[in-house]
């Protein structure tokens, strides 16, 4: 319908690939380009083609310590169609070598979802995408048709009002833990993983003792309270693997005074390292 | 951030200006524009311009009897930036006396619900929005303080994998009630309303009786199995008003051999009589 070919997912599979480059770079830090011009520093412009650069200048300064990249969607279709042609931009400036997450948070029925994983795995080309899971099942069968690509649903955010819903007792368990025990039953032919925040430690530990295999992404690393080493050591496997910690304010608008590039690179390599340690201090070798 | 001016909602508000028009096309029903390139007609191109043009000539035929226009933005993202162009110009090509829905089922957390609210009520600039209530009414807050747009919450789908999550019983009640429960402690400054499912007539029935005034969303109406005037019936206040009954396919694909803007018309006006006709026989007078 829009392309010619459906791109290949690359050999492996999404998750895979994750844990493929984590033990090649020594991270479980994820990157999350979340471009806010509110934030911008004072000479990149509040346009479109600024928060490209900005991007372009983030990747840059990070991808030897990101596992992954995680592009919000929503900071790009602010701009509109030139904002979209940015988010293009941005996708195809990221090595290939290094497995992109589209942060989308999509979810819709029948052929609406088939057009929605079209946009986020063919036109865009995401080696993964989050998904939410309100519309039931087979409103996320679109998406998990697409063999060897992550899909992340969420489960437990990292919002407080994440408790509205997500945590309402249902037969002896909050929501989020039923979302994630039914995401289990769904994996192939795509690389099903979970989202579930990193303020939420206790969530992280649940949802990991119902599998050791799956990759759980955990936004909300920094700013929103959490430390890598708490995210990691909740949410990760018995060999402190599978744990995608994700960041993305405290990396892309640091408090300090350097130029920002360099303050961005500073900060990931600590945090790559950081993620790295509880590995090394509480898991088995790799 | 990204227009200079925020574009006011028009005089009256989303679900006010929703009540005028109905009462002056004598009409609840909503056209779903909904252009899956697979369904067209062979003389329309399956690519961004085509998914335009496609639109723009039902608009065409059909507003007479249209009180709203629904926008899918799926079809038109599956397009990238080339589509995301489409979507605005489609959006443009509608009369400014028709309220405008962006049926993209949105949510999300912090700044970044701000930038979808903003992409949708400022740079597309829709006069309302289907939202996902999954993240929890925080995350909704970016869009409920557009005062006088539509922000319609998601309660019960139309598809069989709703009862997944939807149906859940929560403290004797299923989880869609108790969403659009607390959607009714929402209301201002936006106008808050509900999307119902026409297929789920009983819940259609239940969140009704939580409140006469606010506006239902039911989509579904036709190919998915429900007929207009049972979605009306069961989704209607006791004026047979307030109840948006949303036909996609079945308008823009019809089954019979006439030319497609024909037969679409001819449908739509069909079914714009139909809405009405319960409020005649079964509501008071208006």
């Amino acid at each position: 319908m829009v392309t010619d070919s459906v791109p290949e997912a690359q050999p492996g599979g999404f998750a895979e690939r994750v844990r493929q480059r984590s033990r090649a770079i020594r991270s479980w830090l994820c990157i999350g380009l979340d471009p806010d011009p509110t934030k911008f520093p004072p000479k990149v412009p509040r346009t479109a083609a600024g928060i490209s650069q900005f991007c372009q200048e983030i990747i840059q300064a990070t991808q030897d310590f990101a596992v992954c990249f995680k592009i919000n969607s929503a900071f790009f279709e602010a701009f509109g169609s030139a904002g979209w042609k940015a988010l293009e931009d941005v996708r195809a400036g990221i090595p290939q070598s290094i497995p992109v997450i589209l942060d989308s948070k999509r979810g819709d029925i029948g052929n609406t979802a088939t057009a929605y994983a079209k946009a986020v795995f063919e036109a865009l080309n995401a080696d993964a995408a989050t998904v939410n899971p309100f519309l039931g099942w087979d409103s996320l069968q679109p998406f998990l048709e697409y063999g060897g690509r992550g899909v992340l649903v969420l489960c437990r955010t990292s919002n407080p009002g994440s408790r509205d819903f997500q945590q309402l007792e249902i037969q002896g368990e909050p929501l989020y833990l039923r979302v994630a025990r039914e995401a289990l039953q769904q994996r192939v032919p795509a690389d099903v993983g979970l989202v579930v925040g990193a303020t939420h430690p206790d969530a992280l530990e649940r949802v990991r003792r119902l599998d050791e295999e799956i990759i759980i992404l955990a936004p909300g690393v920094g700013a929103q309270g959490a430390s890598v080493a708490q995210a990691v050591r909740a949410g990760s496997n018995s060999n402190g693997d599978n744990l995608l910690a994700s960041a993305s304010r405290d990396i892309l608008y640091p408090s300090s005074r350097g130029a920002p590039a360099d303050e961005a690179r500073r900060v990931a390599e600590l945090w790559a390292g950081e993620s790295w340690r509880v590995k090394e201090h509480d898991g088995a070798p790799a």
